[in-house]
């Protein structure tokens, strides 16, 4: 599959991000070279989507230690401990971020331990957050392997909805859950993508219709509250979601909206299949109640891209996502297993 | 309960209706005195809710038949059947509009009948209109009575959720569900109203949290796709809808997101309830199915409020309603009885 699109990568010591607040309409990079300027990336959703959270923030926790690596061994992680917490702020649900930043610390702390000279320190922490960049884009290719042979028995092709974006975006540059039914599309068996708008943000309208339109996949945008009607209707025989975290018992945070799309395809007997890397489960939570989720801003409801929808100026309740239990997924394709919690109908 | 939102009336030959398009930034009334402005007030939504439209209909049927009067017994009913069809093809689903129709048009038939002067045909037509407008406040107030009755036992306020706007700018002024809500916010059985923003038009947004605010009563507006995660939240109590058009078998076409909320109610055990006017039964049809669906354009989608949020320009799908068979319905409380399909938890 081409790596059509570069959401995130490092170069030149400075950290790129394509400005996913801007598209499709502009397609614009933010060249990052301090920690505060990444983390309002992330915070701003500039860069989205967990596995591509993930790699931008090892990149960040690079740049967040840059001047530090000049100082004593105590003082650097001192200072990665301080840097490693406010990125952690940045978003509270994708458990991502947090592998990326305990992995690049825990890198940081062997390579100070061995006594190695600051260069060499920061060229390692630098091939450190490559090897992040280079294992999500492998687990993807894996991803869709594993995916791809659910599918084997399919002869007909498949009408499929996804939520939010989880495409090229939203990882380092194959995506997950949209990867996934692009590589099925690729072997002729996805007749009509539906993709949702996914509200408040619009990643559907935005990214995902942008994404389908690059890759020349037949789609159709729909309101997310259509997609029962759609199933009720037959039109669905397929939905495909990622992932912010997973907890243990395969309980899913995604996207709010895809415990409704959940449901839904567990009414109308729709297969829906969770696609996500490995790093996206968090094996310390026994299931997904324990999974904390972000609550944003009124104003990402009350005003659509900065034009006022609402009178209403403060009461809104914004949850960004939900939890699916895994009781209402019939499987979880990561690039290590397929946890299959139900049977295919195929 | 105060008349405190007159969304449509004739006054001095003119039919004038509040600019539902404008609302909550401007508050601006419609005057029409021509069949053509009557119908685009009509299909571009300036006036809706199935009783309003209804309401609206009548009138512009008077409105049409205006300079028709002046010519003979056969012409005139020659003309009020184009009239009829004319307003008929303005909006597909809301079966008020037709029930409307048909009894201004047997009206007409009788008047004319009868051999009355063309003056006193006119004035009758607006009578009849008068009527259909004062039995759907009746309607209101005895739907309120009913649906008040179902809490009797009811001790703690309730969390209830509601999706589009069946308030007072739905009907003639004292709403459907909204009005119910409303009704039983003032018997201080309601804690917080969740109003679902209902895209793609936002009627939640735009016209349920204005009048909630109008009424003082504590409201959280969500987008549409939050619903279910606050019921596993178990935030909400009750969920309350409205209507477009109910079949013989109690199967009802409402605003899109309606069957995703029922089967997420239904998932989560929470009580489900419809309220409309009995006019928005449709007797000649024995199920949902046989319910025509009304599709809108990719614009609705595609922009909001004017303003473009995808690069999409035409692969969208927009039905306007879905239908939620009676099975995942608790009860349907109109004006002559209730349904009950299901006990109530308390």
């Amino acid at each position: 599959m081409n790596l059509t699109i570069k959401p995130v990568f490092f170069k030149d010591e400075k950290l790129y991000i394509l400005d996913q607040s801007k598209l499709p309409f502009e397609e614009v990079y933010l060249e990052i070279d301090s920690l505060e300027t990444a983390i309002e990336a992330i915070a701003k959703l500039k860069v989205r989507g967990a596995p591509a959270i993930g790699i931008a923030a090892a990149y960040a926790f690079v740049i967040g230690l840059k001047n530090a690596l000049l100082m004593n061994s105590k003082e650097i992680l001192t200072i990665s401990a301080e840097v490693k917490r406010k990125l952690e702020k940045s978003r509270p649900t994708a458990v991502n971020l947090f592998n990326a930043l305990n992995r690049m610390e825990s890198k940081l702390k062997s390579l100070v331990a061995s006594g190695l000279c600051h260069e060499e320190i920061y060229r390692k922490l630098i091939e450190e957050a490559d090897q992040i960049y280079a294992e999500d884009l492998r687990a993807s290719q894996e991803i869709f392997r594993r995916f791809l042979e659910l599918f084997k028995e399919v002869e007909e092709p498949l009408n499929v909805l996804t939520h939010c974006n989880t495409g090229a975006l939203a990882t380092s540059g194959l995506g997950t859950a949209l990867g996934a039914i692009r590589a099925l599309h690729e072997t002729g068996k996805v007749k009509t993508v539906f993709a949702t708008e996914t509200r408040p943000l619009l990643q559907g309208s935005r990214l995902t219709v942008w994404e389908l339109q690059k890759y020349g996949i037949d789609h159709r945008l729909i309101v997310d509250s259509a997609a029962a009607f759609l199933m009720s209707e037959g039109l669905i025989d397929l939905v495909v979601v990622g992932a912010d975290r997973v907890a243990r018992n395969g309980d899913t945070a995604n996207k709010i909206g895809t415990l409704a799309l959940a449901i839904s395809a567990n009414h109308f007997k729709v297969p829906f299949i969770v696609v996500c890397p490995s790093s996206t489960f968090d094996m310390s939570l026994e299931n997904g109640k324990q999974i904390p989720i972000e609550y944003r801003g009124c104003d990402e409801i009350n005003s659509i891209r900065g034009q006022k929808v609402s009178s209403a100026d403060t009461n809104c309740l914004n949850p960004a996502f939900d939890i699916t239990p895994a009781e209402l997924i019939t499987a979880i394709v990561s690039e290590k297993e397929v946890l299959k919690f139900k049977e295919l109908p195929w």
